[in-house]
């Protein structure tokens, strides 16, 4: 925890971070729509995703992208939508011209005609790099709140 | 659903970005505040409200406005306090200056002396125009997660 | 109420307002990751930080840090994560180089193994101050949804 204090920070451009918004609200609706293949798209080639809950990590976009279309089907079938909000999203320069990311991020909920509530509570950690004139995920690290780490 | 794929964007500005995230912060706490009326002066005086849930659009300031009166009251009777948040916004430019936004709301409801929950979640499409030194609402379609498009 | 529609608002630069997101953005993580006195350090010496259930405000950053300390230990104690979430953020600039925010703020809870729920809505109004290359807190008033005001 002490990384917080410790951590030498360099500040993004107001130009860096509002794309950086920008593009978590495309990379959530893209999931939420259903395009799982685009939203992985988003990752680099050898873009790595893990998460505390599960015992290894998903590399590449073919595997990213197979394991996140497994998820929306299932939900798909129960006639549920999820929706995804990135928040509180800090973002630090780094020297090789990447951009670490912290944030929040919520899964929400809502039944076929049903009352929305709140799925889960995570938060994440990312590594974005610049690709033409977007960004892409090379590595992203997300904790479930209330479940240990595993693996 | 391709035309998330397909689109062509034009990026907003930092300034722009920023300006549609402070306005849909104004716009929402006005609402949440009880000003209906004010809340519906963010529209253009042709501006256009329709959502998934209701047959028809609502069109100009007056009709929009009365209409959002109508449920504050409602809800204000119950002592219960709801808070509007947008978040996962996603503006793009237009040839005519215009800025089309996709969006994501919550509304959160909580009751007098209990706790909040979400009532609702949705989605947005706004087409935002720029008038003096703020932006204006020319469109506003918002559909519920949950509920099929009816009308 | 009125205050809303009369104020004359000082709009502030796409540079301070991504700057006070990540402000808020850290502010919440060094809260929720149980660094209740770096926390507190994000106040002015002499921040004063009120809420509308209790009935005098803590002054200073010891006495803000040791409430606060108090609070984190005993949900952590529960076993329970507790992340905040600052949203529809509006920020005006004052005269004297401060920036007055108004803004909404939810506390999410998620129990050990639980399904996560909206603890906390809330509205929240500062006073922020530049220092050196960052914010601080010089006021905060925090009221609680479905509260009256108290002392």
């Amino acid at each position: 925890m002490t990384s917080y204090a410790e951590s030498v920070t360099i500040p993004v451009t107001p130009r860096t971070y509002t794309e950086i918004l920008q593009f978590y609200a495309e990379h959530a609706q893209l999931l939420d729509n259903g395009l799982a293949e685009a939203w992985a798209d988003q990752f680099t080639p050898d873009g790595v995703f893990s998460q505390n809950v599960k015992p290894v990590p998903k590399i590449g976009r073919a595997e990213i992208g197979t394991g996140m279309r497994r998820g929306i089907d299932r939900i798909a079938a129960t006639g549920a939508t999820r929706r995804h909000w990135f928040g509180m999203v800090v973002a630090e320069a780094q020297p090789d011209d990447s951009v670490r990311t912290r944030y929040y991020a919520l899964v929400i909920e809502t039944p076929k005609n049903g009352r929305p509530s709140i799925y889960l509570s995570t938060t994440g950690e990312d590594v974005l790099v610049r690709h033409d004139r977007t960004w892409l995920v090379r590595s992203r690290h997300v904790a479930h709140d209330g479940h240990d780490d595993i693996g």
